[in-house]
């Protein structure tokens, strides 16, 4: 059976577990406790040198790293990665500016703000870093203008991949009252068929 | 005949220039000059919300963004995407890996410290990044202790993905003396058949 070592509250963690729950994959999950660290334990960094999650490993013992990636491996020959190939590159367009424009701008603000409840400590980084999120939250509204979805007007792993942090936005100091086709995007993902919420196992 | 949107200098615009070479696949190379701000005008920006480079302009008509995407679109059936689907996700592993981990360090200290030849007034920022990006040269150093490539012990995207940054990190003050699988692999990169420099087109 296929392993997801993961953090329940990572937005990252959640890409591959919502992606094996709308697949009916089976996997057992190893939630890592962060705060004992123990994703800096040496048994866990011969998985992953990075002491990152999620990791998932493999029925053959081998281990993938990187959510984005993780996905794309899990989702071949689905419904959640086009078979033509023009078509998966503009997902791994979406899913690398996710991880480049948009992820490190959300994840940190939310980080400090609410996983670290330190928001007066961090307000000057946080201000900063939500320039450049609110520019990369402003490309994604522009193509949901007209599109339903990222790719192919159905939903793929770009939808779940931008989906992941862009629906905690708010838990990072972003209000997304001026992106409606974001709001209504977001509306639309998790009507999808199920789909499961960030916290729930 | 593709077009390809970019900087001479951008190290993600010379992994599409590097790939299509060695490909023999023909293009047509349109420098944006970056000191006129091209890459914000209103032309441009229809092609790419962001104004980022590379953009590749196919055929069709249609854009395709992100270094990375572009190389993924390009190998599909190429010597330089395996085509064992775990393999290829190893791939994507590696290429999100430098977009997030690697990239953003060696990128940003370049940038101030070679384009705009501002190291001084930059000096602090780039300490703190260097802490990170050294750290993503770990991680690459660990595995090529063993490895002589990145997937598979072959030359794949994963490689020039990698090796776009890494060959020109000294240009943002970083050391790689520490690294010797690195200098090994960046010889091994830089023999393969129809290599050409950054500057080179």
């Amino acid at each position: 059976m296929l392993r997801l070592y993961e953090f329940l509250l990572s937005a990252n963690c959640y890409k591959a577990r919502l992606l094996m729950t709308q697949l009916a994959i089976p996997f057992e999950r190893i939630e890592l406790d962060f705060t004992k660290q123990e994703h800096r334990h040496p048994e866990f960094l011969h998985k992953n040198l990075q002491g990152k999650v999620p990791v998932l490993e493999l029925e053959t013992g081998d281990f993938l790293l990187e959510s984005n990636a993780i996905m794309f491996y899990l989702s071949k020959g689905t419904q959640f990665l086009p078979d033509d190939h023009l078509e998966q590159s503009k997902v791994m367009q979406w899913l690398f500016f996710e991880q480049y424009s948009l992820m490190p701008y959300l994840a940190s603000c939310r980080f400090w703000m609410t996983i670290l409840n330190k928001a007066d400590e961090f307000s000057e980084i946080i201000i900063e870093k939500q320039k450049s999120g609110y520019a990369a939250l402003a490309v994604m509204e522009q193509h949901l203008q007209s599109h339903s979805f990222f790719v192919g007007n159905q939903y793929t792993i770009a939808d779940i991949g931008l989906f992941a942090y862009v629906h905690v936005a708010d838990e990072g100091g972003y209000s997304l009252t001026e992106f409606p086709g974001i709001q209504l995007w977001l509306e639309r993902v998790k009507n999808q068929p199920h789909y499961i919420d960030i916290t729930q196992v």
